[in-house]
C-alpha cells in the first residue's frame, strides 16, 4: 500500500497495520499528478467560455484576461474565503460571549483578568464585568458587519501605532470585514476587476482584519470564557485515548462551541451514565486545533480532556484505533477522509455548523443558549454509539506521543514565566543567544515532503541555528508529536540556544497551541518591538508556514505581510504563473509593508534564507 | 484570422476588416481545447494538497472529497459570486436612492408612482414620498446586513404567497442576505462541508435574495430613482454612434450611478465645451445591461442617449469603430479585452467602483453625493480624450442594427399596454394563440454555437412554435442587433403567434432590458399565476438562459429553480462530473421547488424539450 511519508514515523507504522483502512496518506500517491495549470494559478473557471488556460500560444483568456488578472483574482479569492472562515469564528466566538456574559446559558466566563484589560484596550466605559463584555462583544460584531465604506473602529486600538500609520498610507485600513470578504468575492468575478496590484492590496486588508479579529481577538474573547492558558506540561499523541472511557473527539476552530460540553461530561449524573455501559467516564480527545487550544487551557479541563492526539491528517489514523466514539465536530479541520473510517468503525458523526456539515453526519444545530440541552444529546449519542460498538470492532492504540510536552505559552504566559516582562528575552536575543525568533505556523499538508516533515526538519534546522521557534497550528500537533516541544529537545539546538533552554527548563520550540493562536505571536511581537522602540518589520523575526493547507492559512499570511514580516512557504500559493504578483509578493511588498514571501521548496536552503534574514535584521539593529 | 461565429454577421463581417484589432472572438480558437475536469467541475484548488482532480482511478481528492463534494463546492462557491455581484448592485442601489431622497445629490426621483406603490407593497407606515423612500432604502439594507440567523423581512412582502410557503417548508428562506453569501464562502472552504444537498440547498437560498433583492429591488429603486420603463421604439447597434458627438459607452449594471451624468451632459455649458474642441455634444452610448436599462427607461433620456450598441461580447467591435472616446465602466460585463482595444484607439477607461478596476482604467470613486463633481470629472476627460485623439485615429463605422425595436417593457408598460390588465393575454394562452411564454434570458457566450447564435436560434425555433419569449439581459443585446426585437420579426413567428403581433403591433420577442429585468420576468409571473389562482410552477412558462456565461447567471438560475420553473442551459454549469449534483438538478428539484435544470446542447432539441414542457403544463391546466 502507497503512504506518502510523515515526520511521525509511529503514525505510517501503524497505519501500515491498517491495510483496510484508507487514508489521506493513501490518496496522495493517487493524486500526484498535478495540473500545472492549476499549480501556477493560470486556470480560470469564472465562466462558461471557459476554463481558460494560459500558454504561451494562448496568453490570454476567451475574455482577455491576462495571466496576471487570472493569478490575482484566483488568490483574492483564496484570501477572501480564508479570512471569510476566521471571521465566521470569531462572530460565532463574540455571540458566544454576549450569551454567557447575559446570563442566557448557564455558564460562567473564566477569565476575569484579560476582560479587564481587554476593556481597557478597547476603552470600554463600562465598569461592571458583564457589561464590559457585552460591550466588547458588540463592538467586534458591529465592526464585522460594518459596510465596507467604514473603517473598522477596533483597528486603531488593536494595532501598534506605527503598523497602523504604515496601513492608513498604504489605504489598506479595512472596512466592514465581512464586507470586504464580500466585496472581495464581487472583484474576483467574471469581468469584473482586472487590476493584479488593487487585489493583492485587497488581500492585504483581508489579512489584517483576519489577524485582528479572526485571530486575535478570537483568542482574547475564548481567555475570558475559557480560562487564560498556562503553561504546563501535557501528554500527546495516541496514547492519550483511554480505552476504559467512552471518547468524544472534537475536531475544528470554534472552541467556545465544546465548552458548554466539558462541564456536562464531568457530573455524578454523566459518570454513573458512562458506568451504565460499562465505561469509566467521558474523555474529549483532542484533535486538529479546537484540540490545541484544550491543551493551550489545560489547567483549566483536567478532568475531561485527556489531551491532544494531532493535527488535521492524524485524525484519520487517529479513528483507526478504534478508541473513538464519537466524532464532534464544529468546524474544519474536519476532512472529508474521516466519513468513511467512522462508517467502518461504526463511530458516530455530530457537526455543529451547517458550514461544516459532513455528508454522513447528524447535524445538531448549536446555539450557546441551548447549550445544556446540545450537551446532552451528544452525550446521550456518545453513550449510544459507545454501547453499540464496543463490542463490534477492534481496539488497538499504539504507544505514540510524549508525557512531557511543554504548553500553555500565550503572550501573557511567556511573559510571567519571563518575570513579567520580555526584557529577559530580548537580552538574550541582543547578547546572542537566542539569535532570532523564527514563527513556524499554520497546517501540515502532505506535498512539502510529507505529512509535517517539512515542518519538523526546517525547525531543527532553524533551532540548530539558534533560532527559538514558536508554533501555533497543526505544525504544533506535528512539532510536538515528534518530541520538539519536550525539554529533551534542546538537545538538538545550538550551543547557545541549548544552554538557554536548559537553563530555563523549556524546550527550543514554544507550543502557542492552535492556528487561531499566530494573533498571539503577532503580540508578541508588537511587544518586543515597543519594548525595542522600534516598528515590527525590523525585528530579527521571521514566519514560515512552511507546510500552508488552507485558503485560512493564506489569509493568516496576508496578516504576517500586513505586518512587515518575511514569510516563508514550501509550497507557491498557485501564484508562480504571473510574474507581476509573484514579484509583488516576493519583492515589492517589502517596499509597502515591509514584509514578502519567500518561496523555498527545499529545507535547508528555507533555513539558511531565514537565518540570513535574522542576520540582516540584526545587523541593522547593531546587536 | 480565425474567428468564432456570431448571430450577428455584420459584427463578424466588420471585425474580419480589423485584423489589427484582437477580440475575444479571435481567442476563443487558442482556448478551444478544454480542461475536462474543469468542464465537469472535478478539480479542486481548494488547499495546497492539490489541486485534485478525480478520475476512475483517484475518485477522491487527497482529503477524501468526493466527485460529489468537490462540484458541489465549486457550484455553490460559483453561486455565492454571482449573488455578491447582484447584492453589490442592490446595496449601491439602495444608497444612491437614499441619498437622493435625503436631497445630498441635486438630483431627483423620476418614478413617484412605483415609489408609491412599493411604499405600499412593503408596508411602509411613512407618508412622505422621501420619507417612504429613505424607509424603504434602510429596510433593504437592513435585510442585506442581517446575520444569517435572521430571516429577511422583505422576503415575505415581495414573494408569492405559495412560493413563500414552499421555501418555509423547504427551510430555504434565506437569512440575511450578505450573511448567505459569507456563509456559502466558508462552507465551500477546505474541509468544512461535504454534503452536497445542503449546498444546493443553501444554493437556492442564495438564488432568492438573488432574486428579490439583487434583481426585482434594484429594477423597483431604479424605477424611483431613474423613471419607468414606458413602450417605445428605439435604434439599436453600431450605427447609433454619431462621430460628431463625443462619445462616452458605458458597461456595466449599476444604472443609478450613470443618472449624474445624464442631466450634466446636456446643459448648455457642456454643449458649449463640446463645441470648443469640435463636436455637437456628448452623447452616451450603450453597451452591456446598464444600456439595455438606459434603452428600457429611453423615453426619460432621449437627449443624452444616443442609443444601444450591443451586448459584453460586442463591446470590443464597438470599440474598434474608433468612435467611442471614453469607457465609462462601473461593473461588469466589463471584459479585460477592452483594455488593450482602449490604448490602441487611444480611448481613455474611467472605472467607478473599485471591484471592477480595470488594470490600465484610471479609478474615480463614486459617491452619490459628489455625483456633480464627479460627472464634471468625466466630462472633461471624455473632451481631453476627444480632442486628443480624433485626428489620430481612424473612424469607421458599420451600417449596423435596427431602427425599430421595440423597447421598454416592463411588468407595468406590458400590462398598461395590455389595457391595465394581463387577462389579454392569459386569454390569448388560453385559447392556443399563444402556446405559451418562454424567457430566454441571461448572457451571451461565445462558446454555445458562437456568439449570439443559440439565444437567436432558440428563439426563432421558439416563436416558430408559438411560444411568445420574454427576454432580459445580454440576450435582448443580440436578440435586438439579429431583429428579433422589431415588429418585422413576426414573420418568424408560428401563424398564431404572427397573428397575434400582427394584431397588436409587437415583435413576438418583448426586450424587458438588463439582465436585472429578470426580477421584472418575475413579477409578471407572479401576476399571471395570480390571476390563474395558481402556484408559478404551473404555469405554461419556462426559463432559458441558453447562452449562460458568469456565476451570476447561475444565482439568477437559482432563483429560477426556486420559483418553481424549468430552466434550460446550453452548457452544464461545470457539474457534470457528479451523478449526485446533476440529478438534484435535473430531477429532484423538481420535487422540492417545481423547478429543474434542463441541460441541452443542441438548438431543435433545446426548443423541443421546452415546448413539451409547455404542452404539458397547457395540459395540467386543461388548456
Amino acid at each position: 500500500m502507497k503512504m506518502c511519508a510523515s515526520a511521525d514515523c509511529t503514525l505510517t507504522d501503524f497505519m501500515r497495520t491498517k491495510p483496510e483502512v484508507e487514508t489521506s496518506f493513501n490518496r496522495v500517491p493517487n493524486q500526484a499528478l498535478k495540473c500545472g495549470f492549476g499549480m501556477q494559478g493560470v486556470c480560470c473557471r469564472l465562466c462558461s467560455n471557459g476554463p481558460c488556460r494560459i500558454t504561451p500560444q494562448s496568453p490570454k483568456g476567451v475574455c482577455g484576461a491576462t495571466a496576471d488578472t487570472i493569478v490575482a483574482r484566483n488568490f483574492l479569492r483564496a484570501v477572501a474565503a480564508g479570512a471569510a472562515c476566521y471571521l465566521h469564528i470569531v462572530e460565532n466566538t463574540a455571540n458566544n460571549l454576549r450569551e454567557i456574559v447575559l446570563g442566557n446559558t448557564g455558564l460562567n466566563i473564566k477569565g476575569a483578568e484579560v476582560l479587564h484589560s481587554l476593556a481597557g484596550l478597547l476603552e470600554i466605559e463600562e465598569k461592571e464585568p458583564a457589561k464590559q463584555a457585552v460591550k466588547i462583544a458588540d463592538k467586534v460584531l458591529a465592526d464585522l458587519y460594518r459596510p465596507r465604506s467604514q473603517v473598522m473602529e477596533l483597528v486603531e486600538k488593536l494595532t501598534y501605532e506605527p503598523r497602523f500609520k504604515r496601513w492608513q498610507e498604504l489605504g489598506i485600513l479595512p472596512g466592514g470585514a465581512k464586507s470586504e470578504v464580500f466585496d472581495a468575492v464581487v472583484k474576483t468575478s467574471t469581468n469584473l476587476s482586472s487590476d493584479p496590484v488593487d487585489m493583492l492590496l485587497h488581500a492585504l486588508r483581508l489579512g489584517i482584519s483576519t489577524g485582528l479579529y479572526g485571530l486575535a481577538l478570537t483568542n482574547l474573547l475564548n481567555d475570558i470564557m475559557l480560562g487564560e492558558p498556562e503553561i504546563t506540561s501535557a501528554r500527546v499523541g495516541f496514547s492519550v485515548v483511554d480505552p476504559d472511557f467512552i471518547n468524544i473527539m472534537v475536531t475544528g476552530h470554534q472552541h467556545s462551541m465544546i465548552s458548554v460540553l466539558q462541564d456536562h461530561l464531568v457530573t455524578p449524573a454523566a459518570v454513573s451514565l458512562a458506568r451504565s455501559v460499562g465505561a469509566k467516564g467521558f474523555k474529549i480527545v483532542g484533535c486538529t486545533c479546537v484540540g490545541q487550544d484544550l491543551q493551550l487551557r489545560g489547567v483549566h479541563y483536567q478532568e475531561v480532556f485527556s489531551g491532544h492526539a494531532g493535527n488535521n491528517f492524524t485524525s484519520e489514523a487517529l479513528l483507526s484505533t478504534g478508541g473513538i466514539d464519537l466524532v464532534l465536530s464544529e468546524f474544519n479541520c474536519t476532512i472529508p477522509g474521516l466519513e468513511p473510517i467512522c462508517d467502518q468503525f461504526l463511530i458516530k458523526q455530530i457537526c455543529l455548523d451547517d458550514v461544516a456539515k459532513k455528508a454522513n453526519a447528524e447535524y445538531m444545530p448549536f446555539n450557546i443558549k441551548e447549550g445544556e440541552i446540545v450537551a446532552e444529546q451528544i452525550m446521550q449519542a456518545a453513550v449510544k454509539s459507545y454501547a453499540e460498538r464496543r463490542n463490534k470492532v477492534q481496539i488497538d492504540i499504539p504507544k505514540h506521543g510524549y508525557d512531557d510536552v511543554i504548553t500553555g505559552v500565550s503572550e501573557k504566559s511567556l511573559k510571567k514565566f519571563l518575570g513579567g516582562t520580555f526584557q529577559p528575552l530580548i537580552d538574550l536575543i541582543a547578547k546572542g543567544a537566542i539569535k532570532g525568533v523564527a514563527a513556524v505556523v499554520g497546517c501540515s499538508n502532505l506535498t512539502a515532503k510529507g505529512h509535517d516533515v517539512f515542518t519538523v526538519e526546517l525547525t531543527k534546522e532553524l533551532i540548530k541555528r539558534d533560532i527559538i521557534v514558536l508554533s501555533a497550528g497543526c505544525t504544533c500537533g506535528g512539532l510536538e508529536n515528534c518530541g520538539l516541544m519536550s525539554p529533551a529537545a534542546a538537545e538538538l539546538a545550538g550551543a547557545n540556544l541549548k544552554a538557554v533552554c536548559r537553563q530555563l527548563g523549556i524546550p527550543p520550540v514554544l507550543n502557542f497551541g492552535p492556528c487561531l493562536a499566530i494573533g498571539r505571536l503577532e503580540i508578541v511581537a508588537t511587544e518586543l518591538a515597543q519594548a525595542l522602540n522600534i516598528d515590527i518589520p525590523q525585528l530579527p523575526l521571521v514566519l514560515s508556514a512552511p507546510q500552508w493547507l488552507e485558503e485560512q492559512a493564506l489569509a493568516d499570511g496576508a496578516f504576517g505581510l500586513a505586518l512587515g514580516l518575511p514569510l516563508h512557504l514550501a509550497i507557491p500559493p498557485f501564484v508562480t504563473g504571473s510574474e507581476l504578483v509573484s514579484r509583488v509578493l516576493t519583492e515589492d511588498m517589502e517596499q509597502l509593508t515591509g514584509g514578502k514571501v519567500i518561496l523555498e521548496g527545499e529545507i535547508v536552503p528555507a533555513a539558511e534564507k531565514l537565518e540570513a534574514i535574522i542576520d540582516q535584521k540584526r545587523k541593522a539593529l547593531g546587536i
